[in-house]
């Protein structure tokens, strides 16, 4: 099976949920929480995830699947066909609130090794794609270019809200040697604006739906996906992660470990 | 003169403006710092300002303008013609950085009362327009409902980082409260995610420049847009201004004034 056959199969079905999800979000939401008040899930976090999960079984009968909100596979790293990561609608409360800045995201593993990831920001429309399985990094259909290496004054960096307001390791300092902090609220958003370029920097705790996608393709594109103390992320476990171009990297790994 | 006369007017510079900027942006922008090194202006920012005035100039004979890079005439409350309030660029980091979520926003004043303004996300296309001269808000062609009356636990607030990070007057009590904080790092697009019922409060340092087109939009949709002390916005002063729906104002006003 070729990359471009599943590619072909995957880009159908984001565009099938992005239509679902423009067909029904306001005229047919249901909004529940999850661990907190503030931690949401709709029932088109559950449809469409329930939509990825039957077109894999059907198409790529020997898959292993780990979902956000319902399947959880084990067996990432070892299994010997597709290892499926998807996150249907990562920025549940920006959907529900904001009616955009969400993104549906799937990451795909074969034989224990990235393979090639999808980041769809459904209202824009702009599905940034790839991974090593092409050795390339497209938004829509144009290939993009390795980040410029911005050192962190002059780049923007995103940092969880949390973080901020504990002053988590330090990250206040961070903020002060930069241009500027966002707070977005989606990790798919996130890395889609660390890959364009347009931040040069991103702290969050994340879970691997959270982050594999951006992984393979932040990384793709050289950029640099570790833990805030500068280790290797362990792909099937939660993190506190810094996505970062490589000079930034440097200068908030050593404002974060003093 | 009809206000429908100005706003075909308004709006045929605000897409001429939108064409120059995205011609030009990624091939010919030259950026400085003005009091600070993320305090930035570009000749776009300033070319657009002058294309606005000379604008106003040719078209409304009678008016003052008082815009953001150059032009500072006084007078707001007093003169008997059209008092011009422009920012070409709001979001001057985010132009630069981001390529998007910046807005050129334009407020006028007709003897010496609010008349009509426009907030325009010049990436999205999306204009938000309107006042009291016509009694109504659009986005685009469609009419705005007022924002939903969300209580501060059921809404998203915008807070500047400077504030968040010295805790500014309880802020992160603000937030605590809230479901969650988003830095967007431009007042226009913030008033627009405010109008559209996106966000339920927005707390920041303002110029004029940067609060009048959105103040007049807002209270014409019945959001209030105070002082973080509850007083009235002194139109022609800089001001911690709190913008929110009724509802989480009040409560905010208590935390922030405890």
């Amino acid at each position: 099976m070729s990359w471009q056959a599943i590619d072909n199969e995957v880009k159908s079905w984001l565009k099938q949920a992005r239509k679902l999800i423009l067909t029904k979000m306001d005229s047919d939401l249901q909004v529940s929480t999850k661990s907190g008040p503030n931690d949401l899930v709709t029932n088109l976090d559950k449809q469409v995830e329930q939509f990825y999960i039957s077109q894999i079984k059907q198409k790529f009968k020997h898959s292993r699947i780990l979902g956000e909100e319902s399947c959880k596979e084990e067996g990432l790293l070892s299994f010997d066909g597709l290892f499926w990561v998807i996150d249907p609608i990562d920025g549940t409360m920006n959907f529900v609130k904001e009616k955009e800045n969400f993104a549906s995201m799937i990451a795909i593993y074969k034989q224990g090794k990235p393979y090639i990831a999808y980041i769809y920001d459904v209202m824009k429309d702009r599905l940034v794609w790839g991974g090593p399985a092409l050795g390339a990094v497209y938004c829509n259909q144009t290939q993009l270019p390795a980040p410029k290496q911005h050192a962190l004054k002059d780049g923007l960096v995103a940092i969880s809200c949390p973080m901020v307001l504990a002053n988590y390791r330090n990250v206040v300092e961070v903020i002060k040697a930069s241009s500027g902090c966002r707070m977005v609220g989606s990790a798919g958003i996130e890395f889609i604006n660390l890959i364009l370029g347009k931040h040069c920097a991103y702290l969050s705790y994340l879970r691997p739906w959270d982050f594999l996608p951006g992984k393979i393709l932040g990384e793709t594109l050289g950029l640099s996906v570790k833990t805030i103390d500068d280790e290797k992320v362990d792909v099937v476990s939660s993190s506190v992660v810094l996505v970062a171009t490589k000079s930034a990297h440097t200068e908030i790994i050593e404002l974060v470990n003093r």
